[in-house]
């Protein structure tokens, strides 16, 4: 998907949200048990329920990795199923992915070619050349993880290197925006670090960012908006767990369409006064 | 698998060579492409012409994914067989996996629970809670990346931590070490940078190093060796390319046997004059 058509699709729908497929079989309803696929059909229910207010799915692969082969059928039909019913969406593997080269090279193949993703996070680590076979993808994406929403960010990510007068994370955003360009590079930037938003938003004014850990891992909307939003928005949000599992019932669907609502309505507030 | 049954292998075989299953299906010998299963039939062929010159296998999951659910299908099979046959060889599941703690745990499940593998190569740069939930399992490792082997490694694993008087990849090992022991954990130190090991070593002078780099990638045994053995051997060298791939033609298995055997006589030779 190119950069042009993601913005359209947030100013058509008034949003920016991503919806996190974290479909842990464990904890999706039991009457989708009995069926062929559960994973699918919970997806399916869900994409079907939520479609019109969220711009991308971001299904987060390690949930159908730990069921085997089953799990990647359930992630393969998924992929297909919003493809040929919803191709204005924005899709994510959320994979982590990052290797040497030739490595590196059969992921994109993974997720851009034998699936159909738009996108893909990948980890900084080995640097430059485990990013680039993603990039030689046209109109794909890599997310590069800057600033994570977990503890475990402090460990290296707040690393300072006073040589270069930049925390860890900092010299990850200023490496790897010369690997491609704000067409095809994105940032995973955490919700529960929204006071270090303003300052990424002045190292990368126009690149979208990806900001997960709203919900379930605790932040705040608003906050996000008011420190990492630019002229064509440049946010993309994601919720997963608070969407996907507000019921547990047979209404799971409905009730992940109510929670959508309300971000969206937020969402639509926000882009109103800030955009 | 425990710390004492692998260093017994090394022993026993005077080896201390993991043969990586990079099975690029556009490598492999023409005539297993009519098979079923490709795939698993060469490296079973590979497997059973190498298994008692080799201590560990090395699955390189990108070139399993990249063929989506047949590729998944052939990866179970590989590793059903190799725990079926061959239990005392030790499987790493070289995925560079890491992501918040209940996603790594799904990964921790797909390849400790789901398929049986002994190890798993880790991502650090999302910090303690991305790694901690593969080492909650028993006997099971962490191959945590420190230096690997290609040119991206130059942009941040070398950044220089004054206050700390480090580089980062020696922050990787010195934090990481604390996450677990050397009966868990493990650290990818790539064979081009042989200069490195003998200054990783003093770092972690019980752990086992994962050495990959032998071979396509140019790096020297004997300098593996001489700057890098510890009192238990403590390493374990992979080739890949060089072996599996040693001939096209129908005597595949019998040419990668060859070039193992090459290897693990210069491992013998070796581990006689520095162990």
């Amino acid at each position: 998907m190119k950069f042009s058509e993601l913005t359209v699709e947030i100013v058509k729908k008034q949003s920016f949200l991503c919806i996190g497929l974290d479909s842990d079989i464990e904890k999706i309803p039991e009457h989708l048990l009995n069926l062929d696929d559960p994973v699918f059909e919970f997806n399916k229910q869900i994409i079907d329920a939520t479609h019109d207010l969220c711009i991308a799915y971001k299904p987060n692969i390690a949930f159908y990795e730990s069921r085997g082969v089953e799990g990647w059928k359930s992630l393969e039909k998924t992929v297909k199923y919003l493809n040929n019913n919803y191709p204005e969406l924005f899709l994510i593997a959320d994979a982590k992915r990052g290797d040497i080269g030739n490595t590196s090279q059969e992921y994109a193949k993974a997720f851009f070619k034998q699936m159909n993703f738009d996108a893909i996070t990948v980890a900084p680590y080995m640097g430059r050349d485990s990013v680039e076979p993603f990039l030689s993808f046209t109109d794909k994406w890599v997310v590069v993880l800057a600033l994570t929403s977990n503890t475990g960010a402090q460990d290296f990510q707040f690393s300072w290197l006073p040589d270069e007068n930049l925390h860890m994370y900092e010299k990850v955003i200023n490496e790897s925006i010369k690997w491609g360009s704000n067409k095809n590079t994105m940032f995973v930037v955490g919700a529960t670090k929204a006071e270090h938003l303003k300052h990424i938003r002045k190292l990368v004014p126009n690149h979208f960012l990806l900001v997960p850990g709203i919900g379930a891992q605790g932040g705040s909307l608003k906050e996000v908006v008011v420190n990492g939003i630019n002229k064509n928005c440049g946010l993309i949000v994601n919720s997963s767990r608070g969407i996907i599992f507000a019921s547990s019932k047979e209404n799971f669907a409905q009730a992940a369409r109510e929670k959508t609502l309300l971000l969206q309505q937020e969402m639509k507030q926000l882009l109103k006064k800030y955009l």
